[in-house]
């Protein structure tokens, strides 16, 4: 198997991407392709004893920035670390493509360079989200704001794959995003998605799930359109931080610490 | 002034709500009639000194529970505390009805019994969010699960006399709820409310925010629809309370505590 990885795109790129990719190589005896800034990666690469390992580097001398407007960055920078490993897998040198990086770049390109499956209407973006219980699947956070109530069921079907496959659940439960648990709560989008999921074979779906459910580690995957998942994952990690913040300003400034 | 008060409803009725009652009328020099079963009211009114307050006890002998249908129950509980106080504001005998009862049966009582004032398309839901800074007002949280995007320029302007007149504000920003902060970011309906908040006059309108910043304290008063609005406000209380739980649990099982 090979892999192409950006080594330009992250926070920590590119040090820590070529770390990780070198680990990678070692512990799972695969190919990564490193895509980027030559002389960037060859730097990098002394720093690590490499040999052995099938780490090759492919050239990509442009860089898709964190506020490049996605589908502009993938057409005006053809010879990006995004679109050049893109065209990797699409060439079938690759299998896989991981990028630390633009997340709407990397969709764009995944959308324009790779295609989606057939069959599939939308992609989704897919975030695992931390529970009391560990962690579910949340689908799509982000890649697409407005949906028809037929996308859902495939956001179900492959948040099911997910799950079984990433996370190892062998039966996975399947819950859509509401205002309220009941049957028949929700928007219109809600009503008429629940009808079509409940008549999707290979899922186990379960009804509505409200946010409160989903943080007390109900369901394994929870499906919603791509608004409504940016909003809610946001909003978790956004309370999460602020109260991590108040809680560390309460216990620093207390007699205790001074 | 008279507010209609119904003493049926809510989880800490009718002790606390009468007792409140009591203290504004005391404090406010108000009239407040108080909605419920007459026996219960005089019970709890005894407790309380109340000589020279205006606390008239105004029959009503059915109660809608929390897991009541909103408009079934206003329909089938006519002389429900919630119908019957509704009631007095309708025939111009209160000006205002408060309750801590069935949401969902408020609201209906309030659209089918008192109505809309002219020219308002929908009701909305109004909640102050807690933020850094103080604050903020967040509406629809729940009265309408699906928009036009010609309500949400009412809603701001609802918010923004409710920040301007409750929460003491001069000139309230609005920003619309969105899945990023930069223009032309959203679902359809952010789009299009967008073009029309930027054209409705009297309100200060700011663009888009993300939760983070609603968070931060960056914005007074937050539209959106009742779906993204619920979902919101339940994401940010249900993280909450689990971190709340989590440190709870941390603190208490250290060896300091043990």
């Amino acid at each position: 198997m090979n892999i192409a990885l950006d080594v330009m795109g992250g926070d920590h790129s590119p040090h820590e991407i070529v770390a990780g990719a070198v680990e990678a190589a070692r512990a799972y005896k695969v190919m990564i392709s490193l895509v980027g800034k030559p002389d960037v990666i060859r730097r990098e690469l002394a720093k690590h004893a490499t040999s052995g390992l099938k780490l090759p580097i492919v050239p990509a001398h442009q860089v898709i920035e964190m506020d490049d407007k996605p589908t502009t960055a993938v057409r005006t920078k053809p010879d990006s670390s995004i679109v050049v490993a893109c065209d990797l897998v699409k060439r079938g040198e690759a299998q896989a493509f991981v990028t630390a990086g633009n997340t709407g770049g990397a969709l764009a390109a995944g959308i324009l360079n790779i295609g989606r499956m057939r069959g599939i209407l939308r992609p989704a973006l897919v975030s695992p989200f931390p529970t009391q219980r560990g962690f579910c699947v949340v689908l799509d956070i982000g890649a697409n704001a407005d949906v028809r109530p037929e996308y859902l069921p495939q956001f179900a079907i492959m948040g099911t794959i997910y799950a079984r496959t990433v996370m190892g659940i062998p039966n996975p439960t399947v819950r859509i995003l509401s205002n309220g648990e009941e049957d028949g709560k929700g928007s219109q989008l809600v009503i008429e998605a629940v009808e079509l999921l409940r008549r999707t074979p290979g899922i186990n779906f379960q009804g509505n799930v409200e946010s409160k459910e989903i943080i007390e580690g109900v369901v394994d995957v929870v499906v919603t359109d791509g608004f409504t998942g940016n909003i809610f994952v946001k909003t978790a990690e956004a309370t999460a931080r602020l109260l991590q913040k108040v809680m560390l300003q309460e216990l620093t400034r207390g007699p205790i610490s001074t």
